[in-house]
């Protein structure tokens, strides 16, 4: 396949897609639901095959649990799918309808983005959700999931790509991908592509973003903060903090470092708190100088093994060495107060979800107004920064950037908007020589 | 000066300045717009050394009228920061408020961009129209003018710096880059400079992208089309052209590109019509063979130069070879109908801004569903696709971009956003296991 031949079709059927009715793209998300449902046996019998390929590559078992697609991945994905039908339509929305003069009409009209390439790991239950969301913003998908679910993606892709065929999309509205080596033929099609959303590692998305002139939106890193703040519940603290480093330890949502405030009534609590609970669970600290002293002063039984739950595994670094491990590490440090807490996060973070934990509205309003992220949190998991848990029905991934969309990526971020204006042959020459005037007045 | 540590200082500040209230930042404007008045002596004195260095230069009058800053100008500009004040507060609207579950609330607040570089050209009353919508909306501008107005920049960056300080912004809050050196330094500040803004060429815009990691706003081109269609009103179709292509050939919403449909019946009264006007005004045509060779069949005596305004300057050329001339040359070619171009506007313009011409309200309305750029005009001229003439009060430039902000960009495409959520103690952990659920309610 010759990918540029393909787009390039596809960016003369992108404004067909664009101008189908909201019943259009509502009536091809059911009979995708329904195709799905029907064919479950061969989508099985095809996730099978990538499963057995798993298993001659003793591929590990989490990695395994992600490339299964089984009944109750499909009942979600149907029930995402029947979800995203109930949402409002995003396409053909009026935000703006001004007169900028007796019969000359400015309107602004939410519209699809176009084409859009998405790059996504090997989980066949994001390709549907992937695809659907762009089907319902009327978007044309070019899509390239991970090799290990190849057999699985093939079917789902063509089991969707009929569905919303017979739904009277046009031919070449959707195409799949599948060799890796095209991923860098579709990075030369700017002028074609209007964005591309990869999703992975860190490594491959700065790849993207330095090899193409394509808009990427996405994000390379997760280095997510909890601030606990001196006038936190030390309960809640500590089931939160085991909470968004546990609940998916790989994901770019879980926390990464703890900034604790430096209040010696409070440490002296806490800190036992927060080590008796990172050694039962086998999370291992990483903290500056001052802070694993903490752990000699307040909480020797922890460091010696003697408390329940074993000894914990620390280490003294330096917070330069403070990065995000997708593992069960947690950095640490001391701050001496919200505000130090603040330049640190806008300064070493990566502008992706940030908590703080805290009993004192004030400085929570503090926290929240002056963190620069896409998600601000009190007393809450940094695990819940997800499209699904937002109400978005999906999302196609999570952006860091501050242009265009931030944080979980739902339908309205596959959304642009155009101008119409429309007259009865004015000119701007009649304006600017004072013949004509302006005469604003919004409709 | 080290641009790296100006900027890293000014994104420290940046949560400082975003926090500002609507009252702040309108009273620093009304600062503004005192001190340009008081000072305006001292203004133009400024203002005549970088004339008298243009004049030794011997710089071309047209670029001469760019330079200077009269009264006239500084009219318009404090008039233009008045209607700023005027403007709805693009910050801290609340644009999602849901209950995600009893005691977890999400809010989506507008917030400022933060740190955001803008790269002009030398008009003086450009840097006043960049920093006051920057600080309009809570933005750190970093500010680098054209070298041929460096005097008269460096007072009126002073005068309002002085001002917004006046007014209770912190320092560092503003700055200006003077040597075009710097340039290269500020594009490698990726992780400091939220956005940038570059005006000018587009090869200067294409280096920009080229060269930067952070995210650009702009356009490159400007292939502005025309679509005449059968049931065009020729005087209007003429009289927009005319307005499209001269009112200001070198900005970037000029018409570039003439699309006319393939009607023996209109063609014959209307090409001795265009062809006419077109000699009349100087306007060098470039056509298809096919469209040259109408001026032989039904305008003979424009090409002979027997008809009113002299000979027609014309040559024949491969469309291939249509391009952006930001010059009296306009290239022309026929099409079937709205279909085709409707085809070739999508895929051979530059997403700027294209009008049609009918009074066929079906057609328009093909035009304006199917056309994928910035700005779809019926019956009126592509010269009004800018910030003043939308209502926006000014702008920071237009851009063909599909991701973020669309067209001119104004107040609204100088605001992100940030997710607030606040729970009480809430992890992920207990709706996974099912022992708390979602109950998604808009409040």
């Amino acid at each position: 396949m010759i990918v540029r031949d393909e787009v390039r079709k596809m960016k003369t059927v992108a404004p067909l897609v664009a101008a189908m009715s909201n019943e259009a793209r509502c009536k091809a998300l059911e009979k995708i639901a329904e195709k799905l449902a029907e064919k479950k046996d061969e989508i099985f019998a095809e996730n099978k095959k990538d499963l057995d390929a798993a298993a001659e590559n003793n591929v590990a078992a989490p990695i395994v649990k992600r490339l299964k697609f089984d009944e109750g991945k499909l009942r979600d994905v149907i029930a995402g799918i029947h979800q995203l039908i109930t949402l409002e339509d995003p396409i053909g929305k009026v935000t703006l309808d001004r007169e900028l003069d007796e019969g000359l009409r400015l309107t602004r009209i939410t519209c699809p983005i176009g084409v859009i390439g998405v790059i996504f790991e090997a989980r066949p239950d994001a390709l549907v959700q992937i695809s659907t969301l762009c089907i319902r913003s009327g978007n044309c998908p070019v899509l390239k999931g991970g090799k290990e679910t190849t057999f699985t993606n093939r079917i789902l892709f063509g089991i969707i790509y009929d569905a919303v065929l017979e739904a009277g999309f046009p031919e070449g509205c959707m195409l799949a991908v599948e060799q890796h080596n095209e991923i860098d033929e579709l990075l030369t099609c700017d002028g074609l592509v209007d964005l591309l959303i990869p999703r992975g590692s860190n490594a491959f998305v700065r790849y993207i973003m330095d090899n193409t002139h394509i808009p990427v939106m996405g994000h390379a890193d997760g280095v997510c903060h909890i601030y606990v703040d001196k006038n936190a519940d030390m309960d809640k603290a500590v089931n939160i903090i085991l909470d968004a480093k546990m609940q998916y330890t790989a994901a770019c949502n879980a926390v990464e470092t703890l900034l604790i405030q430096r209040d010696d009534a409070f440490l002296e609590k806490f800190i036992p708190k927060l080590t008796q609970a990172l050694a039962e669970n086998k999370i291992k600290l990483r903290g500056t100088k001052e802070f694993t002293d903490l752990i000699d002063r307040y909480a020797s039984d922890v460091k010696d093994g003697a408390a329940d739950g074993g000894a914990l595994d620390y280490e003294s670094v330096d917070e330069s060495d403070f990065r995000e491990y997708l593992a069960l590490i947690v950095s640490a440090k001391l701050v001496d107060g919200v505000d130090e807490a603040i330049d640190h996060i806008n300064l070493h973070g990566s502008h992706h979800t940030d908590s703080i934990i805290t009993e004192d509205s004030t400085v929570a309003d503090r926290f929240v107004q002056l963190v620069d992220s896409a998600g601000v949190y009190v007393n809450c998991s940094t695990r819940f920064a997800d499209g699904f848990r937002y109400g978005f029905g999906a999302e196609v991934g999570i952006s860091t950037s501050k242009i265009h969309a931030r944080g979980p990526v739902g339908l309205e971020g596959l959304v642009t908007y155009k101008y119409k204006l429309v007259g009865h042959g004015q000119i701007v020459g009649d304006y600017a020589s004072g013949k004509s005037h302006f005469n604003f007045k919004d409709l």
